[in-house]
């Protein structure tokens, strides 16, 4: 049992910065500083050998000359100074570290036994390292050390998904950039490196059994840490949280790729992937799938959840739209993603086409997929909608919303909001992504209702919802199988 | 032989309109007036039975009171004024019509009745009608008769495709939308609706026969019309064009689904595919498959293609970035794509590693997928693109460009060209999709090399190069099957 502390990681009061160079303003360590001091709420002080300042901000000569013991020592020097930093932290009884620099196990040979010495050290002296060859921790709003200029970078908004990375390039680009342009919230970000020590495991455990902000894990891994995975598999079927992973490496292209970059054995994808799956993660298939299982978790995560208690179990859904086009490709995504059509009856049909305005009653089609035309007005979709809402065998409304034709008014966003938050019926909604439309996706995101600009997407969050509700069924011991 | 002149459809030099309402703004008829008169080149005519004027615009009471005989008509009326307005048009040697509105076969019983009068009275006396049931055409810069407010939809850029849908929805979404934003430029764009008259066939005749502008042509179908299918794939495999078709109702939900939406039987998918790939024809697996493919395609098209003559045929790449996870990722899909990873030789590897700068160099990985790290600078990516460049065996550089490691320049997108433009060797990028880098974006458009913006679109991108090498030698007669 390690007894690391991890809240001193992620949530530091305190830190220090080593290795920042007066002369260059790009190197790494006076990038932790400056953008810590000037853009974070952690306490950040500087080391520097002759001490004296930095942009206005005072240096320690030592990390034993500052004010106080920090909680975490940021360490961006060359490999052999990193291990007399780590060990100055076990004197000074520093509880954490990030070491951000390389010439570890990543490059064998030295570099592999400066790794089990840095191992060593930690382990007997209880210090939550992370790293090294990493970018660090970015835990809004307390603390950042990824240490490329923010503005390079985008960051995503604060919100439940706890996210953890084998690759930092993954992490800043695949994950923030795209987090971002979806409105995904991170509680913290974690780039993992060679994870000497901090490792999958322990990470999991700590945001599925200590941090209170999350409620969504998920990790780019690229295989397990030798001897782990069976730790990882009992700690997602033991979580409240949702846990999710996207492996890379998975084909025989990807794991020769994998030995490079984190000299990681991917292992067997199939077998991972049944182990995955019977220990309730969530493995999507592809990153676009996890970015959509991600959104709609984080959405629901909200104590505003319109849907209530409403869970998808075995994902009948109407499809309602305003384009048949639109409906019929949403129709053949149906199967792929574990979903089925409900099929309407002939008085729902009678009733369905009773509601609608005249000119479009004669032509509208109300098989699933339904199909309102572009002679729709607002009533139509609100009517429609609330008709639909009140039939229980449909688990949930996929609503292609196309706002092109002329009867659409920028209202509709809000009065789908209202009948959703009165129904309690699951509704995910497909929105073009086009910025004159923006009023009608914010009323929709105001109100918690997940929306995606894509069908497939949108598709994709249904089945991810499905997933959901499985996997909360297997661990509540309600084991029917769907 | 059908003597229809579609030319007076797609480049009418006059037309009119027919259906035009005084009280409602938004009446189809009315629209299609105004933003023709206010938008378009063409010389618009407005129809009005008492005549007088329309915003400023003169109203004739009827086709044979105009000052001249226009090219084409829009009728939006109802269906049955509709088919006295195509007697006018055979009156009075008016070559080509758009028929917008519905009540044909689409409702089943009467309206097929009036459909086949219609089929009568265009194919007795080769009048060109497109529709009914239709958004019409868009034919920059002379003509648009897609009765949706220009300002709730989004004009794509003028370029090398020819875009015809089944389905009026899906043209001005998921094709209008997506080029625009993806940069994809349209010749003409064509929503054909029930295909009464004008079908697949003649478009794909008129487009790669006739039409200078097009040197793409891509279809949304949900099945053939009766008894063309055949027709089809025979033009498909003597176009010199390439000719992409995307298919709805490919599964059992879709099929039922396109039974209320445009009746299409969409036959077996599986033996259509199969028929389509031995007839040259590229049927991408998704609508990003096509986009991508449409981009490059589309790109690829303009007189100063930067790959010359060079071509995909076997699929041999080299993968390179500066974030390990991203070649991982980008090797991962490979194999699904078509494509091979090239093996470096010993002596490459060392040539490459002392290109580097120090610091980036003993960290830096040469295999394939080669990974420059974040220590990388401008010229690692020059000098290593270049060097590239003329190993022989790498048919295609998939460039990962991401611009977060500090020493990464602005000019890094022209640095690029300028070598690419050299050595004519294809590259396809990868850069995030972010406002700030827009600069690099740009530089690399210009000099018309395809960026993409996710790992995913970038590999289907060159595998959708290599598919039309594979097309080319076939027509040809290279017969060497990859």
């Amino acid at each position: 049992m390690i007894k690391m502390d991890l809240e001193k990681l992620f949530k530091p009061k305190t830190m220090a910065v080593v290795g920042i160079s007066k002369k260059n303003p790009l190197s790494p360590g006076r990038i932790v500083l400056l953008k810590n001091e000037f853009e974070m709420n952690v306490k950040v002080y500087g080391i520097y050998p002759t001490g004296g300042d930095l942009e206005g901000i005072q240096l320690y000569e030592k990390l034993d000359k500052l004010p106080e013991i920090p909680d975490l020592v940021v360490i961006a020097v060359g490999p052999d100074d990193t291990l007399g930093y780590i060990q100055d932290c076990v004197d000074l009884n520093i509880p954490s570290c990030v070491i951000v620099g390389g010439g570890f196990a990543e490059i064998g040979g030295k570099g592999k036994k400066r790794q089990q010495q840095l191992e060593k050290i930690a382990f007997d002296n209880d210090i939550a390292v992370l790293g090294p060859n990493c970018l660090g921790v970015y835990a809004p709003p307390l603390v950042d050390t990824i240490f490329l200029p923010t503005e390079r970078i985008t960051r995503p908004p604060k919100g439940s998904v706890a996210l953890i990375s084998q690759s930092g390039g993954v992490l800043v680009d695949q994950f923030f950039n795209k987090f971002y342009e979806r409105h995904i919230g991170v509680s913290t970000a974690v780039s993992i490196g060679n994870r000497a020590v901090v490792d999958e495991v322990m990470l999991l455990e700590y945001f599925s059994k200590v941090d209170p902000e999350t409620s969504n894990i998920a990790f780019y891994l690229e295989g397990f840490k030798e001897g782990r995975a069976r730790d990882f598999l009992k700690l997602a079927k033991e979580s409240d949280d949702t846990v999710i992973v996207f492996m890379g490496g998975k084909t025989r292209e990807g794991k020769v790729a994998t030995q490079s970059h984190t000299a990681s054995l991917a292992g067997n994808y199939k077998i991972l992937s049944a182990a995955f799956r019977q220990n309730q993660i969530i493995l999507p298939n592809s990153e676009r799938e996890l970015l959509t299982s991600l959104k709609v978790y984080d959405v629901l995560s909200h104590r505003k959840n319109p849907f209530g208690e409403n869970v998808i179990t075995f994902g009948n859904v109407v499809i309602m739209s305003v384009s048949g086009g639109h409906g019929v490709i949403a129709s053949d995504m149906l199967k792929k993603y574990g979903l089925n059509a409900v099929k309407l009856e002939r008085q729902e049909k009678k009733d369905l086409k009773a509601l609608m305005n005249p000119s479009a009653r004669e032509i509208a089609s109300f098989n699933n997929p339904i199909d309102l035309t572009g002679s729709v007005v607002d009533t139509d979709i609100v009517d429609v909608l609330r008709y639909l809402s009140d039939i229980e065998r449909i688990e949930c409304i996929i609503l292609l919303l196309l706002p092109y034709p002329p009867n659409i008014s920028f209202q509709i966003g809000r009065r789908i909001a209202n009948i959703v938050s009165m129904k309690n019926k699951p509704v995910v909604c497909f929105v073009p992504y086009v910025p004159k439309y923006a009023i009608i996706i914010e009323s929709l995101e105001l109100a918690y209702i997940p929306v995606f600009h894509s069908i497939k997407e949108t598709v994709q969050a249904v089945s991810a919802l499905k997933h959901r509700t499985r996997n909360e069924n297997v661990k509540k011991g309600n084991l029917f199988w769907v």
